[in-house]
């Protein structure tokens, strides 16, 4: 087998083998394959496109090139959800103690990562003394006793992703469904997850900014963990603004303790629900997703949830009392509010541009040595549809580091609109994939 | 500028300007630019294509990647001769001289190089003592005294085009008409030529295999040439069948010698007068080809452009008796005769194989660095349309190292087709590309 056959082969619209594929992922994970040809072939693909059977390969052959995580001592069916990247994106944080206090295993492993604020691990660490550095026996013994544990990445999770990921990163060639699936959905599995729950964001402030995108992103997906046995839904949700109120780590763990008290933002709510909901379904807790979300509400109203994860807190040597009193929870210098310049009604909030700003304030990585500043971000007082009166917050900057505070102003300036006349409150979910069928609501 | 903002453009569909092609290129060749952006970038090119004006503006860059030949000292038009490659393609060794002793200067710079046999350079120092080691101050001075002169390539030609040929090479990008005709252009105008006659071969032995391609692709070089201030012709001429007789290096310089002689291959013959036709008419030595045919079979018939071989191979330290005594050039140890096996008429020669076989001989390069056999080849004596009998030869073999004979007679055996009734001799030129019009003669 030549790559310089399997290129062509691709460039001329045929479709390439399992063998094939592996012969690529392996041979360009061990550098047997220069980058100059994967390149070439990352732009074949991105022309020619991959069939769902290639795609499902390419995954497996990429979830197979690193690590794969054995998940089989924890009693239980693992499922695990995943986002595609949004702003203000605090679904993990009450998902994960809410589907735990409903008796289903959840086994997290995160990474860091870039981004508009941190991931996951960075979040919780704004809670003192709360560390993922635990063995694996403790992580399934956790998962095992209390139904929640997250643990760091250990070995390397999906090399042949990470490398191609990197190279397409410079060669234009990011923006092609089979590779952004493939991509997503080896790190699912080789992270050893049973069952999927995707949440497939869609809007400007998303990778994928039109709903024809990401609903063939999520079929995609979903096609992926069909293929290779795992049971897989994808929920198509709005990234037009952000998802909630606050961005920044602190913020967004005070949002979810909120949010496991019954009083978050009703867009984080009903996302929560309708992810948790799927989660319970292919658990196999509950019959049907009527039924899942009584049950998550009723973890909600008997405060069960928040309860779920106060113990997780603790058993991974965070201060539990945080969850009760959040105002321990590292605070920043300064509040500066943003406000509007004029009366009438938010009907647009460019959710990427904000997500930047609360980077600019340190609340995420521009580069992957940056340090993060887990008090500082943005909390949103008005969303899409609400009316504003000039002078009222649009939003309160938590600011620490004031050097950039004039520049972050400035852009969030032109990140809001205001209309004279009403606006209505756009859909938060905008469908529903599954192996059997694509469910469009608008 | 960003190699990553221009990759994404062309691969969008739109175009580049002067300016992204000239930092491509300087990026590229400078190493700057990595393989695998350039790589991406090339696939992007097969699937997008390029404009004129980018194809003009791609092929200048990489033009002026290294030397440009300066022939400014010579007096008169420089009309340069390119084929894009065919096998036992004698015409060069013809029409130099022919041309030459039309009065037009021909300053030819060449190279060695891979093929079926060795390049012009090659075949000419079969000719004992013939050296192209000439001052660039001998050589601009034989071409003003006698208008012909032959020197190696001094500095590096279009390096960007060697760097990227070679990229594409293992990327699979070579076949997209853009990157092939810039790719030739570019050396050509390197070279100094103030004018170009193209001979674009077509068929199962040529690089292009069908008359739609050949045609794309000499209408895309004379664009070129024309917008770089070139004039620029095209003919297209049929390579389904080896052209002339002799495949080999001294067996084409005998050929050459037949020709100018008056009694070479009738084939060899036409084309050289097609091609000489439109040099002396780009020249402005003739009002029009027919003119030009005129002056081309007078030269022949009055041994002038024998005349002009002799002067020059004299001139370079070539023994110039053996342009009178053809013999005196290196020989074979052993004749093999590779018979018809039925009775009837040649109805197709696989040129390519033909040429392959003459390889294996020991006439052309495998790799850079292989030893040419000057002496062998193979010389065809059928060709299509000629009637046959059983055990009569199709073709004799110049033979020294006999350990490949049985493969290559074997491999010979598949590239003969052998028809019971009578077929048509195909055509020999299918048509003319000039900047105003395509004249397609099939």
């Amino acid at each position: 087998m030549r790559m310089y056959d399997l290129i062509r082969k691709k460039r001329d619209g045929e479709t390439l083998s399992k063998r094939e594929i592996e012969y690529i992922v392996r041979g360009f994970t061990d550098g047997l394959i220069p980058d100059y040809q994967m390149a070439a072939l990352a732009m074949a693909i991105y022309f020619r496109g991959m069939d769902s059977r290639e795609t499902a390969d390419l995954t497996m052959a990429m979830a197979a090139s690193g690590e794969m995580v054995d998940l089989s001592s924890i009693e239980g069916v693992k499922v695990d959800k995943h986002s595609t990247g949004g702003v203000g994106d605090t679904t993990t944080l009450v998902l994960a103690p809410l589907v735990a206090a409903a008796g289903v295993p959840v086994a997290k492993m995160s990474g860091r990562g870039l981004g508009h604020t941190g991931g996951t691990i960075d979040k919780l660490e704004s809670i003192p003394g709360f560390s993922v550095e635990l063995t694996e026996e403790q992580f399934v013994q956790n998962v095992n006793t209390m139904k929640l544990a997250l643990i760091g990445q250990t070995g390397e999770i999906a090399p042949a992703d990470k490398k191609l990921y990197a190279l397409r990163d410079v060669t234009a060639t990011v923006d092609t469904i089979p590779l952004i699936a493939s991509s997503i959905m080896s790190k699912k599995l080789a992270a050893g997850a049973d069952a999927i729950v995707l949440d497939v964001k869609t809007g400007e402030g998303a990778f994928m900014k039109t709903q024809e995108g990401s609903f063939s992103l999520a079929k995609a997906m979903v096609d992926i963990g069909t293929q290779l046995g795992r049971k897989t839904i994808a929920v198509v949700s709005d990234m037009n603004q952000p998802l909630g109120y606050a961005i920044g780590n602190a913020l967004e763990v005070k949002e979810a303790i909120d949010t496991l008290q019954g009083r978050g933002p009703g867009d984080l709510e009903e996302l929560c629900l309708e992810l948790g909901s799927h989660m319970l379904v292919l658990a196999g807790r509950v019959p049907d997703q009527d039924a899942a979300k009584d049950l998550l509400r009723e973890l909600i109203a008997s405060g069960a949830g928040l309860e779920a994860l106060k113990r997780f807190v603790q058993a991974q040597g965070g201060d539990p009392s945080v969850i009760d009193q959040p105002e321990r929870l590292p605070q920043a210098k300064r509040f500066e509010p943003f406000l509007a310049g004029e009366d009438g009604y938010v009907s647009y909030i460019h959710a990427e541009v904000v997500g930047t700003c609360a980077m600019m304030l340190g609340a995420g990585r521009e580069r992957k040595d940056s340090v993060i500043d887990l008090a500082v971000g943005i909390v949103l007082k008005k969303k899409v549809g609400d009316p504003v009166k000039k002078g009222e917050p649009l939003a309160i900057l938590h600011v620490n580091d004031e050097s950039r505070l004039d520049e972050t102003l400035a852009l969030l300036r032109g990140s809001f609109e205001i209309h004279p006349s009403p606006v209505p409150k756009p859909p938060l979910i905008y469908g529903i994939v599954t192996s059997e069928k694509i469910d469009r609501y608008y």
